[in-house]
């Protein structure tokens, strides 16, 4: 199997808009469009290294309704409609690759149920995580999934997204119990029931998380919530080697302890999150791990841990007891990507995803590592690692195809690597443009056959986020 | 909405296979092909209540070589063809509706990976879950997804089963990794990777898994071990009233007690439960229940839901302290439905099994029961009651058209009620033929219509199962 080459630039379809549409549009939404320059440029670009002209324009859907009127129109004038969240995807999936307009459901933030007595939650897909968080404060549940962004519920749901907690409350995809969706044909429908279980048919609320856009707008989320846990205790633990975190790592997940976060810096890392977070985190592999449960619960969890930990030469807990010491070493960790960018100033972050069987987690990750510092590239390295899965981010400057070509060529070898393991090359980022060639390693041309019928039954004019997923 | 008249019989449009291809189906597969009619009237029904001609021919596959082989043959000559596992669907599921060749998997039974450090267990489609159990017990580790009956793996797959352990461990939609399954043109693909999580392009794994053999035939399925609790307590609690026993369980979820098991029987059912298990379970409305955990964990499960069930005058539970005494006991649970079954000779069960979300489960059970009282009709209860699903078995003289209408009224009474309280109309047995008009309702017409352009997308010619799900 050959490697696929590195691909330095999206391939770019760009037609122009008609006129005729974007006057429609226009006329429809009023002081809800928008063409003006800036706006576009907005909302064409990403956390991706990608650069692509704009969307031909902007609608900002306060409704269902616009998002279904929005579809509609640009399917009769047979223009691509690309949802927009708020922008944080790293894989280029906001961008306009095939020409388009940009359907901005960020104004769509209305928590529409909270339904506490049943552990759900129903909220328009333009409410962000902490959002929804915030609404449901007061009735002592949480809602755990939490990629770094501050994203959208919806963007969430379309890329499969997980997070930090996710080791022990599942992704996306444990956790959409429903869906509103807006079909390439502007119908509205719905997917699934606020029931915990169900064999009713095809699974298309699973078939629609992690879709990237491509077979349809999301409008609403229905996710479940959990009890706040009665006791949460945050620890680091610094080891001498990143062998030695990883497989700490691995043994207790193995044992089967429910951790409820288990994260990963390199030494490296650690630097960097500390300038940009006025930290003061030892210098070395570090394992920041967070334990929710009754007072008892949590005890039996940390001590077996910090056994493990020992076994495999860990430093001793240090212990982050108050909330405020919590958030403030969570909110550092989910800002080790911006952290990471900010430690070279105009650098753009190319960033690898891939997920293993626990047991090879070592096997994907030290030697990825080794080839990084080989390759003189700057590069931080994150990981939801009890999950068996860690991020490179490769700091690039734009302008150089050199190192991009060095980082990708990074990526490559570590995807392959990963794939080999019984892996997967995007535990949560989603494939947009830059995994293609590697899903079609992942998945053999039978699936990927099988996917493409699915796109071109449900979007026969490949109108929906199209040049995503597939080329 | 109009309630969907009750189905008596399922519509048939059966065909003959024809000549050739059974010769064909002959000269391909030697000892492992039967059209003796013995062996096609044992392919021919399950536990559903619906007589129906059986299938032309029977293939007993050994290996996905043979699935495939045959799907080839049957698709040139345009035929049908029906997984069958161990025959235990209740919903009409293996049914030749159609016509059609039966494509027997019991004997693809090989264990094919134990990863006992990844937790995971690769295994051939036709492997039961009591097989499953069997080959990894000297890991530690089990497998908990456990429908009453000792289902195989891939008929567990295609219908998203679960069972009594669902409410903490999750269905076959959660535990489902990976799939290889032999597609409507006898390609064989491979759905899924063994890593935790992946937002690889569409889930085509949670597509196939509740697809009822509609758009595959599933030949291995990856599937989560879990590490055998540390400690293991079961209880039975009795009520005096039905709705006490309800609203008990109710209130444990809320407070997110991790109970393993927590099922309801009517004081009806543990009659019938005694008299076919030799038990002397007092008789009345009765919790089974099952705790995991460590020790302390256990304990302090034990404690809270021994709370709730005193402030709803629960009696004193009544331990099933050895393993043997909790096989004994959930041993009768499994076989509560051939209990009821065979508590009325010569009787076929219409069972229900809606699903609500577990604040609604009161307001669903109790009304059922009444209503199924008031009919005069014999009828069974069991339930998942922590999950929010339960099953009503009515018990008809499969003679008797009066009979079944009336059973067929009280289950549609009974799903409209649950869809109205946002609720499912299958939680775990799939649509097969008899839920087709209720999958409409709940899922809406739009739905419906992208689950047809999947299926048509898919099996162009209808030959995978036909006239399952949709009519």
């Amino acid at each position: 199997m050959n490697a696929p080459s590195p691909q330095l630039h999206p391939e770019i379809h760009s037609h122009p808009a008609p006129a005729a549409l974007l006057q429609a549009l226009a006329a429809r939404f009023g002081s809800q469009y928008s063409a003006a320059q800036v706006v576009r440029e907005q909302h064409g670009r990403d956390e991706s290294a990608f650069s692509v002209p704009p969307p031909a324009a902007v609608v900002f859907a306060q409704s269902t309704q616009d998002v279904s009127d929005s579809v509609k129109l640009a399917a009769q004038y047979k223009v691509p409609v690309i949802p927009f969240g708020v922008g944080s995807s790293l894989e280029g999936h906001l961008l306009a690759v095939q020409g388009g307009i940009s359907l901005d459901v960020s104004r769509m933030e209305q928590v529409l149920a909270i339904n506490a007595e049943d552990l759900t939650v129903t909220v328009q897909a333009g409410v962000t995580r902490k959002q929804l968080n915030e609404a449901v404060k007061s009735t002592g549940l949480f809602f755990p999934v939490d990629p770094g962004a501050d994203a959208t519920l919806g963007g969430m749901a379309a890329t499969r997204a997980s997070g930090t907690n996710a080791v022990r409350y599942g992704t996306m995809r444990e956790n959409v119990l429903a869906l509103e969706v807006v079909t390439a044909q502007g119908e509205v429908i719905r997917t699934g029931t606020r029931a915990k279980k169900s064999s009713a048919g095809y699974d298309l609320t699973r078939l629609m998380v992690g879709s990237e856009g491509t077979l349809g707008v999301i409008t609403e989320v229905t996710v479940k919530l959990y009890p706040l846990p009665e006791a949460v205790m945050a620890a680091t633990c610094s080891f001498d080697s990143l062998a030695d975190a990883v497989n700490a790592t691995i043994q207790v997940i193995q044992m089967g302890v429910p951790i409820a976060r288990c994260e990963l810096l390199d030494a490296n890392t650690i630097r960097m999150v500390n300038q940009h977070s006025h930290l003061s985190l030892r210098e070395g592999a570090m394992l920041l791990m967070e334990f929710h449960g009754s007072p008892a619960g949590v005890q039996e969890q940390v001590e077996t841990v910090q056994t493990i930990a020992s076994d495999f030469g860990g430093q001793t807990f240090e212990w982050a007891s108050t909330p405020e010491a919590r958030t403030r070493l969570w909110t550092a960790r989910h800002n080790a990507y911006f952290a990471g960018i900010q430690s070279r100033p105009g650098c753009k972050a190319i960033t690898t995803d891939t997920c293993v069987p626990i047991s090879k987690l070592a096997d994907a990750l030290l030697d990825s590592v080794t080839e990084a510092q080989a390759s003189g590239l700057t590069y931080f390295l994150v990981g939801h690692v009890g999950d068996g899965n860690f991020h490179m981010g490769y700091l690039i400057d734009p302008d150089s195809a050199e190192e991009r070509a060095t980082a990708e060529q990074l990526n490559t070898q570590l995807v392959q690597r990963a794939l080999k393991l019984g892996g997967t090359c995007t535990g949560e980022h989603g494939v947009g443009l830059h995994k293609m060639d590697f899903l079609v390693q992942e998945a053999g041309a039978g699936a990927i056959a099988m996917m493409r019928a699915i796109k071109q039954a449900l979007d026969p004019d490949n109108l929906m986020n199209p040049g995503k997923i597939f080329k």
